[in-house]
């Protein structure tokens, strides 16, 4: 066995085989099933659970930092909408499910199940908006889109998936581009406040850019493995959407104008970044905030009279501070069967008591993330749990921003470029051209090198891409994706 | 105009035109609009904010009453799977979209839009559940569904709509019928709570059962015009969908045995009910539980120093007491337009503060339901609302009971019965045989007439079925449905 530490045989270890540990972790911790349609995943409770805190928290921030409402707009669109922006539908066209039956008959214009839904917000706000006074238009969506995939992995790439799409419309520019600005910063604030995952953030190259966009801003992880995994976006989509679509309104100077557009999004993806960032040889490493479980409580020598008592009455106290908090009295299973299994399902904190502790009026506490172990009095647990929940998390949240800041590289060659990213993963800055046909050539050259962002560099002075020769138009995070 | 206390003329009045009523009050308040996909509605901010309160009350009913969990399954079902449960399939069959083109290409087995997850769940759980120690399992979904509708009505009918779709499976038959009870009970406590609905409940009869099911239990309630609405139904599925699917368990006595099934769910047709329901001829009525906005204050003479800044300090403190306000200051509308416009869209309370009211330091309160005004004092307006929320929600529900009350009928004779609802419109009792085919007749025979649910009453032994001569077997409560 590669570690030594790895107490569940059940999972493969992380460097023998990560591909093989991500799917073990999301199977035997019962994050999802695959379903009998092919491609497609059912979300079970403890991922699920994962997903609808995110959007307690997202809620809640779309409303105050993005003056957003609640929408729900229809899961397919007509063909016939679907041809009219170009760019747009030659992004997305060739992984479309089209439903072309409807009660029985053949529909005259097909219906194309969502694979996002500009179309759908721009055909509305068309309809709704017809003044100045009618802007800003700030709506989101929760739904789920469709999106047909050859190779799918559990969170990361499938037919179907979860998610967020917020779409709105100002007046002018320079508002559309600092509301994609801000909703990157809400899912920045996401990966801080929530998930304890730091995420290099900055703008696409034009190679990257959402289908439509003027301009896509990222926000970009890094993986166990090094290699790193687009977020979530947020788009300004320019008056593109808004011409083809004939969204109007009539300007302060009484003329007609196009509005100015933006969308975003982060989907259930976000959980195979929590898997991948956190995850250890053991299991699943979540993050306090949004964990299903955040104490497990495992009675010691549970037939001794007071310690199931004691168990009881810390179950009652911590639910009623807000703990999410799980007690395994199964007295089939041995703690040492439940210390792997709550281990592998990643709960941040367990809490032993045996007849032992209990003489002492005091309770073992061991964080997940690191194992370590102290003791706290039973009499003052709700007191002292919140507060070691938090350090945990400041804790995952720091050892992930180490683990970035150690894999940040500066290169100026390609073959530099490969080798670092070879042998460390992570993100390597290079100057680039910017020209999409370099970028292309430069992936197929590297075997799926790309570029993840514009990193905030300044470009000297007749400094050449190290791929074309040409003049370098900026400096770029490149890395090896998901 | 029909009533003379009307104020809002872009609204038909409900006497006149109860149908145009409707469409006028579910335009004019912004809560829908009409998609450019045909049979597809887009639901707006306010009305799905409504549904966002019922989410937030029923998920935490789900958990504690009946001990569900969240989970997300796909939204596309393959034909080979769907064609499995006989009557299921014949009962949806030929409302389905399908899906055939999938990536570009013709998919092998074609794609049914899910109408309902039974199958999709079914499948999950043969493969989740092999011993009694899995069971019981409940699952609860939040998604849409899309049946393919000929004609539509905005939240009432629909060729897709929002809802929720309970499925469980236990050892016992008892243990399933008194699930499927329990759900049904949730959603009555909904009503009560919740959308100031009061519902008559109880069984279907065989002919209006879930395609399926072994009972149906159904919450039915009145609307203003007379017609009643089925607004949830829970199922007891038996071992049906158990033995089509192959799910089976390692029982006690170490047989395999099928478990006992059921599903539950409600819809966003439940606003249809709230509008229906409580909506007068000035548009909505909103009980406070659920409305986006429960209180908007309205400053008269605002130019006046003192005014906004009282109406400031009042929304400051409501929102500190959790209270959904909204202060209109906007200047270039009359407090006389303000006021139709939020009775329109059913403020359950208005506010009213003006430079003689500031004097006394007192606001005029207005109640949306029966026009009922009182004054506050300024200074304890946080904690005078709440209760004024309180007693209007508790007026409303006392409003839509005392109607129910007075429109449940008893008749003994198919023409007595046709007179009653076509005069009164409501629920009317009478004995009945159970027989399908005399249900059919009997809805044919009076253009529309059809049970609603089973009633708790006894029959008297000999009494024949008014409709066939045959033996009457139960009483049954007959009605205009939706």
């Amino acid at each position: 066995m590669a570690n030594s530490n790895k107490k569940n045989d059940a999972i493969t270890s992380r460097d023998e085989d990560f591909a093989q540990w991500y799917t073990d972790v999301c199977r035997k911790a019962e994050l999802m099933d695959y379903s009998s349609v092919k491609g497609f995943i059912d979300y079970l409770p403890y991922s699920y659970a994962m997903w609808e805190e995110i959007q307690n928290y997202l809620n809640k921030r779309f409303k105050e930092d993005l003056h957003a409402s609640n929408v729900y707009l229809p899961s397919v669109i007509p063909t016939s909408l679907f041809n009219k922006e170009k760019e747009h539908v030659e992004g997305f066209a060739p992984e479309t499910l089209v439903a072309t039956m409807g009660g029985g008959k053949k529909l005259d214009d097909p219906l194309v199940i969502r694979p996002t839904s500009e179309i759908l917000f721009s055909d509305l706000y068309k309809r709704l908006v017809s003044s100045y006074r009618d802007l800003p238009k700030c709506y989101n969506q929760w739904c789920s889109v469709v999106r047909w995939e050859k190779t799918t992995r559990p969170f990361l790439r499938g037919s179907e998936f979860l998610w967020q799409e917020g779409h709105c419309l100002f007046e002018t520019e320079q508002e559309a581009i600092d509301n994609a600005i801000a909703a990157r910063k809400v899912y920045e604030d996401l990966g801080k406040d929530l998930l304890a995952i730091p995420f290099l953030t900055g703008e696409k190259t034009e190679h990257e850019r959402f289908a439509g966009a003027v301009h896509t801003y990222t926000i970009e992880a890094l993986m166990h493995d090094g290699k790193t995994l687009q977020s979530g976006t947020s788009h300004y989509l320019g008056q593109g959407f808004a011409k083809a679509f004939g969204i109007s309104y009539l300007g302060h100077e009484n003329k007609l104008e196009a509005p100015h557009q933006t969308s975003w999004g982060v989907s259930t993806r976000l959980l195979g970044a929590v898997i991948m960032v956190h995850g250890d040889d053991n299991g699943l490493v979540l993050p306090p905030r949004i964990a299903p479980i955040q104490v497990v409580i495992i009675p010691i020598r549970m037939q001794t009279p007071g310690v199931l008592e004691a168990c009881r009455k810390m179950v009652e106290v911590l639910k009623r501070e807000g703990v999410r908090v799980y007690l395994d009295d199964d007295d089939s299973k041995t703690p040492g069967w439940k210390f792997a299994q709550y281990e592998m399902k990643g709960v941040p904190l367990r809490i032993e008591v045996g007849p032992r502790d209990l003489e002492k009026g005091e309770a073992v506490l061991t964080r997940r993330v690191d194992g370590l172990k102290q003791t706290a009095k039973i009499e003052e647990i709700e007191k002292e749990i919140p507060g070691v929940l938090e350090e945990i998390h400041e804790a995952m949240y720091q050892k992930a921003l180490a683990n970035l800041n150690a894999h940040i590289y500066e290169v100026s060659s390609v073959e530099e470029l490969q080798k670092t990213l070879d042998e460390h993963g992570g993100f390597a800055k290079m100057p680039f051209c910017g020209d999409p046909e370099c970028e292309d050539r430069l992936k197929e050259m590297t075997g799926g090198i790309s570029t993840r962002c514009i990193a905030p560099d300044h470009v000297h002075e007749g400094t050449k891409c190290p791929c074309c020769g040409q003049e370098a138009k900026m400096v770029v995070y490149f890395g090896k994706a998901y």
